[in-house]
C-alpha cells in the first residue's frame, strides 16, 4: 500500500553541529535500511528546500506511523501522509 | 530531470456526460503514451479526491509545459509543480 | 485499517430539488449498507453545517478510495481523508 | 453530547527528557481514566505526526473545557474542537 | 450551553429579487422568534460585511444543528460553530 | 458601540510560574474591573484553547485600543478586533 | 473615527455591460458625495486590481455599516473592515 | 522603476472559443508592443499553469495601473504586484 | 507616489526593556522626521494590535525601500507593502 | 533552463552581529560569483522585506538545488522555487 509522505526539516539553530551530523547520520543509515527493504521505495529532494517528497510501501497504516516516528529526524520534522490509490490511467 | 505534479479536477457540474467521458477517453490515451514513452513514470490517485500526484521526467522546463499545458483536463485542472533533485539518501 | 474522513457538500443552487433529492436517497442507502457492513463504523454531522466527520475500517487505501469515488454525492463533496494508526494511550 | 477534537503537540526541543517523559506519562494515565469513564471513547493516531483525533463523550461545553485544559499536555497543544451532532444517515 | 456562531451570506447573484426577499422576511421572523424563545440571545452585524455574528443557548449539539439547519438562507450561508465555556475572569 | 474581539495566549514557556501568576491575577482583576463599568459586557472562553470571545462596549476606535494596550497579558496575545453594528433582525 | 476599509470588486463575467455601467456610475456618484460630506476621506486604487483601500471618518459602527452596505456595488464587493486609532508617532 | 507581477488567467468554462482567441490575440498584440517599448521587459509562463511571471518597469504606480488595467485579459486575471529594488548584490 | 504599508510589531519577549524602549523612542524620532518632510503623510494604529497601517508618498521604489530598511524597528517587523494607484472616484 | 526564486531570511535575533555581517558578506560573494558566470542572472529586493525575487539559469534540477543549499544564508531562509518556461508572448 503506497503513502506519499512530504517531510520538513527545520533544525533549531541553536543544535550543536556535532548533533546534527550525528541525527543525519542516523536518518540516512535508517533511510537507507528501509529502502534497501523495499518499504521506502523513492525519495527526492524538494528543489531550494530542506524537505523531501518520499513514497512509503507498507502493510498498512500502523506500520508506516511506527517508520516515521522511529525517523531520527522525526521531532524536528512537518510530516504530511497522503494515501495513494491505483489510478485507471496508469499502465502498470 | 524529475519533477513532482499534483492534478485537482474540477469538471463543471453542467458538462455534459458524454463530452466528460470523451476528454477523459482522450487523457487516459494521452498519459498513457507518455507513461510507454519513460516521461510520465509515476502517477497514483489521491485517495478520496478526482486528483493525482505524478511524476514527470522530462528534460526541462518547456517540455514539461509543453506536456501538461497538452493534457485534455487541462483547462478543468489546478496544477501544482514541484522541481525534485536527487535527495543524498537515494540509494539508487 | 482506520481513516477519518471528512465531506464537505456543495451541491449547485441550481440543481432541481427532485433530482437533489433522489441522489440523497441513494447516498443514505449507500451509506447505511457500508454502515451495516462494518466499513463506516462512525458518522456525524458537523454542527452548523453540510459536512460530516466519518471513520471508515477498511483492507487498504484501494479499497477506501472505491468506497467513497462510488459515493452517489461524490461529484458534489469535498473530501480529505486521514490516515490513522493505533494510540499508544488506546484502552483498547 | 460528542465533540470531535484535533490535538497537535509540540515540545519545545529544549525540554529534558525526563521532564517530557513525566509529563507523558500523566498525559497516558489521565487519558486512561477518562477513557475508562466513557468521557473519552476515541482516540486515534494521525500517522506520521505527534497528533491525535479523538471523540469526547461529555455532558456540555464547561465539562469539555475543563477536561481539556486539565490535560498534562495541554500547554503544549494546539487544540481544535469541532461540535459534532446525529447524522440523519447513522444506523446507530 | 452557548456557542459563538459566524454565518456569512452568499446569495447567487441571478436569484430573482422577489425570491431574495421572501427568503429573508422568513429568515427574519425565524430568528426573531428563536430571539424571543431565547435560544438565539445575541445577533450582531459584521460592519462592512453580509455576516453576522451570534450567540446561540441551546441544550446541546443536535439543538443547535436542528436550529441552524432550519434556517431559510442556510443553503446560501457558510457557517461556522464554536464551543463556548464559563471564562473564569466572568463577573457574571 | 460594540465590537467582537478574539484574543489567543501565547506565554512563553520559559516564563517563571509565579511571574505567570501573577501577570493573570492582574489581567483577571483589570478584566473584572472593565466588566463592573459595563465597557466589556462578555466574555466567553473558547473550549479547548488559551482563548476568549469577548464584547467590547465603548465610546470608540481609540477607547478599545487604550483599554486592549493596557491589558497586562497584551504583549502575549494575538488579538483581532471586528467592528459590530446593529443587525436588522434583533429585537432588542 | 478612521476605519480602513479593503474592497475588492467582482462582477460576474455574464453581467451585461450597460449594467455594469450603470452600477459603476452611481457607485462613483454616491462615493464622490461621501467624500465631499468628509465621510470617505481617502480612496486609493490597489496596483493591478479592481480593489481600493479607503478610509472613512464616520461617528461609529452603525454609520459606517449603512454607508457600506448602500453602496451600489455592495452585492459585487468582499469588503473587510479594520478600526483604526490614533498612532502615538503621529504629529498631527 | 521594475515591478514584478504574477498573472493568473480564469476564462469562464462557458465562454465561445472564438471570443477566447480573439481576446488572446489582442492581448499577445499588446504584451508584445509594450515588451518593444521597454515597459514590459520580461514574461515567463509558469510552468503547468496557466499564468505568468512578468517584469515591469515604468514611471511609477499610475502608469502601472495603467498598463494592467488595459490589459485584454485584465477582467479574467487576478494579478498581484509586489514593488522591486535595487539588491545591494546586484552586480548590474 | 503613494504606497500602502503594514507594519506588525514583534518583540522578543526576552528583550531587556530599557533596550526596547531605546528602540521604539529612536522609531518615534525616525518617524516624525519622516512625516515631517512629508515623506510619510499618514500613520494609523490598527486597533488591539502592535501594528499600523501607513501611507509613504516617495519618488519610487528604491526610496521607499531605503526609508523602511532604516526603521530602528525594521529588524522586529514583518513589513507588506501595496502601491497605490489614483482611483477613478478620488475627488482631490 | 529558468527558474523563479523567492528568498526570506530570518535571522535570529540573538545571532551576534559580526556573525551576521560574516554571513552576509559570504553571500554577497557567493552571489556575486554565480551572476558572473550567469548562472544567477537576476537578483531584486523585494521592497520593505528582507527578501528577494532572483532568476535562476542552470541546466537543470540537482544543479539549482546545489547553488540554492550552498548559500551561506541558506540554514536562516525560507525559499520557493517556481520553473519557468518560454512564454508564447515572449519577443525574445
Amino acid at each position: 500500500m503506497l503513502f506519499m509522505v512530504r517531510m520538513d526539516v527545520h533544525l533549531p539553530p541553536e543544535m550543536p553541529p556535532n548533533l546534527a551530523q550525528e541525527i543525519k547520520a542516523r536518518e540516512k543509515a535508517y533511510s537507507q535500511s528501509l529502502q534497501r527493504e523495499g518499504r521506502w521505495p523513492h525519495i527526492w529532494r524538494v528543489v531550494g528546500e530542506y524537505s523531501n517528497y518520499s513514497v512509503f510501501d507498507v502493510a498498512g497504516n500502523d506500520e508506516l506511523h511506527d517508520l516515521l516516528s522511529a525517523l531520527p529526524l522525526f521531532p524536528y520534522m512537518d510530516i504530511h501522509v497522503t494515501p495513494l490509490a491505483h489510478h485507471p490511467s496508469d499502465i502498470n
